[in-house]
């Protein structure tokens, strides 16, 4: 990789661009800046777009903005909508990075940082192809780009926005470099992305934290009580106990359980890698049935009473999980949500009040035909990147803002992404293969110059 | 009262003896300092005692002191073993106090400060009831007095003093006014406390949080885990599902049993005071044997995972419960504790590990005989304080320092409390009513007398 590529990547992984605390929207504001200065000076006509257009930006209360860039090509040539996000995790927990989050080291062939992988690294590298690809080879698509500043948390700007951008986002392919490649490095295109959905559930019951001795078999203790919510979603064998939840769930054809298992990642590997059995899930389905076919509800959070060093002997008044659900094609997440609520307030523990807080809207999942012209075209083109061919993927993840835009442009997605599990994405000291980045940007030269 | 032994209360009271804060220890050692003057002019051999004598007064790490004293009766007298405690909690939320929490305000026969009752109140009232005695009856009886300065919190100087106190500590009975006299005032002889120990449960899963999607359904979740372990506890109907747990548990006599419910709050009180139905514990039991008789498993707290606002999807690495049990007698706290955590590790979910911290060696249970000479005594002296009698206390909390005197000292507690519910001990705007101290004094001097 030329140094001066390495140099505009480390610049642009140094803004600590965590869309989802509003205490950096300067560093997402100074980001998406950057970015746009990089774009205008490949001809692209760029804007910083805010939802709510009637607020003075001094208004200080502002989301990071939506970098949308658009080139014109040639007469009759097709339009490309590249996304990409330029948001990042927030790097916590801080102690276990061996060098600070926010700044760029290289080391063994990788370059680490927040944002290494996700998604600054695999979208620059995408955006180096398409530098590469207007450098060199033509001028004929047109290119329009969205690079969001929330995607981790939630895409709300680009969401409040997309319905007045549909015109302008309208295009034929919809480019994204978000994911990873087969475990054996072959090139992958995601043919199928979970949904999401979350939400908080909120119990109450003494108006004050008691005393456990005075009120113990008195009062009851919501901390027990949100314990036997969350236990009362899951069956012993770790399927889902929620009535209505699987409903209109659609299987995967025969063909597509196969290609996902001949690529599926051994029990070892996934040991290896996250440091415990991998028994999540469903007993007696396979690890690709129920990382990619199967729908999944996970607590991410569960909190209530004392936590601090020592006993505190306490009945807590008040407790809170958050909850999120992965969705299959075929589930609503409207449906989804509205069973597993129904569910939780049959089970509301006597004495309790249950509430409900921070509901997404949620995402549908999506399969994409393995026949389709645009895939035969792919495939073509990473065929020659590698001999061995594409592998598909039906991602156990969601990129919930592509459900939004595929539906807004009309674009048909090509995900095609470089990403290994030991990029450690989400948590401390991730990184990214440069070996992985070359990839992806002559990927973006090719598929542009292909399409 | 007199205007004297106002002014001592006063004097008392303005101390901010905060024991479990090291930055109050000055204030404690005072007011330690000015107990010794008062016990000393009334004839006691008086010693702060620190444990751990080998360090020098000036490193520092010194905890309150304890006020030991003694006075010698007469020969054949029994001794009586005097226990109460000078330090207080600490008086936040400070914004909640209608007056200064160390300023000693009297308004409608109460008395307003932190500790008014409890405990520099109601020990101070106990001893002005002694010196009336040794001033006026008799001489006979021989006093020993401990004064806690950490009570509050764990009483840990007491705890290692103790061992090397046995012989000075021998005593026939254990005189303490730390409790509440009946809802509608009679005088109450505590006749049971519950035991207590308490410990921390952790589990462990993957080496890091993982991303909800790529690995919902490979992972097992930490999250779920502590859920599904702590909801194991108890039984659909409140009881414990703990096997073993209940082994030995002595069931309260027909006569304790009839004259606790005699004594024990409305559902109407409970809930006015706690805010929301009184329904803890096993259906199908009292609200007095649920809190007197029977024992509790209680979460004090559980964590795991993201708990800020919005949404952060991760398949949480770790989770912990802080959990206390109250005991009732018959039950060992090694028992009980072995036997929970043997269901536990039982239930120890797939792929993850179960370890166990903080944990407390715990404090039995007693239940003292109704029928005792002790009791008949202290109810005849009741009974011309008022001519209703004493009401018998089992109470649902646990002082596990009178456990250890108790065992130490070789004398049968007479527990006599004057505190009202009204008093707010441990809140905001604590107070004693002059009425009640009043009480407590002429009790001190009755009993004293009869003895």
């Amino acid at each position: 990789m030329e140094e001066s590529v390495l140099g505009e990547w480390r610049e642009l992984l140094g803004f600590e661009s965590i869309g989802a605390d509003a205490a950096h929207l300067k560093e997402c504001v100074s980001c998406a800046s950057w970015l746009r200065k990089w774009l205008s000076k490949l001809g692209f006509e760029v804007e910083l777009l805010y939802p709510g257009r009637g607020e003075s930006a001094a208004e200080a209360k502002l989301p990071p903005p939506v970098v949308f860039a658009e080139r014109k090509g040639e007469e009759g040539g097709s339009t490309v909508l590249v996304y990409g996000h330029y948001d990042v995790q927030p790097p916590d927990p801080l102690g276990e990075w061996k060098t600070p989050p926010f700044e760029p080291v290289v080391q063994d062939g990788r370059m680490y940082c927040r944002g290494a992988n996700d998604d600054k690294g695999q979208t620059f590298a995408l955006l180096c192809g398409m530098r590469d690809y207007l450098a060199s080879e033509g001028r004929k698509i047109n290119i329009k780009i969205v690079l969001d500043g929330q995607e981790e948390s939630g895409s709300r700007a680009l969401s409040e926005l997309v319905p007045s951008l549909r015109r302008r986002l309208a295009a034929d392919v919809l480019l994204v470099c978000d994911t990873s490649a087969a475990p054996d490095l072959r090139p992958a295109i995601v043919a199928g992305l979970r949904g999401v959905s979350h939400f908080t559930v909120n119990l109450t019951g003494p108006s004050r934290d008691l005393h456990s001795g005075e009120y113990g078999g008195i009062s009851p203790n919501p901390a027990q009580g949100i314990a036997e919510l969350v236990a009362s979603l899951h069956l012993p064998d770790g399927s889902i106990a929620v009535a209505g939840f699987r409903d209109g769930i659609e299987n995967p054809t025969h063909d597509e359980l196969a290609k996902a298992e001949a690529l599926g990642p051994s029990e070892e590997s996934l040991e290896a890698d996250i440091g415990c059995e991998p028994c999540g899930g469903q007993t007696g389905k396979t690890l690709v049935q129920r990382n990619s076919f199967e729908p999944t509800i996970e607590v991410n959070g569960i909190h209530s009473g004392y936590g601090g060093p020592g006993a505190k002997t306490v009945i807590p008044s008040s407790a809170f999980a958050k909850i999120s659900m992965r969705l299959v094609p075929g589930q609503s997440p409207r449906g989804a949500f509205a069973a597993v609520r129904a569910h939780l307030e049959d089970r509301c523990p006597k004495g309790m009040k249950i509430s409900f807080e921070d509901v997404s809207e949620g995402t549908a999942a999506f399969r994409l035909p393995l026949a389709s012209p645009l895939f035969r075209l792919a495939a073509d083109v990473l065929s020659e990147m590698d001999p061995r061919g594409p592998a598909f993927q039906w991602c156990g993840a969601s990129i919930p803002v592509l459900s939004l835009l595929r539906e807004a442009s009309g674009a048909a997605p090509l995900i095609v992404g470089w990403g290994q599990a030991e990029d450690r994405i989400h948590s401390p000291n991730e990184s990214y293969s440069l070996a992985q980045f070359d990839k992806a940007r002559e990927w973006g030269r090719r598929i542009l110059a292909a399409l």
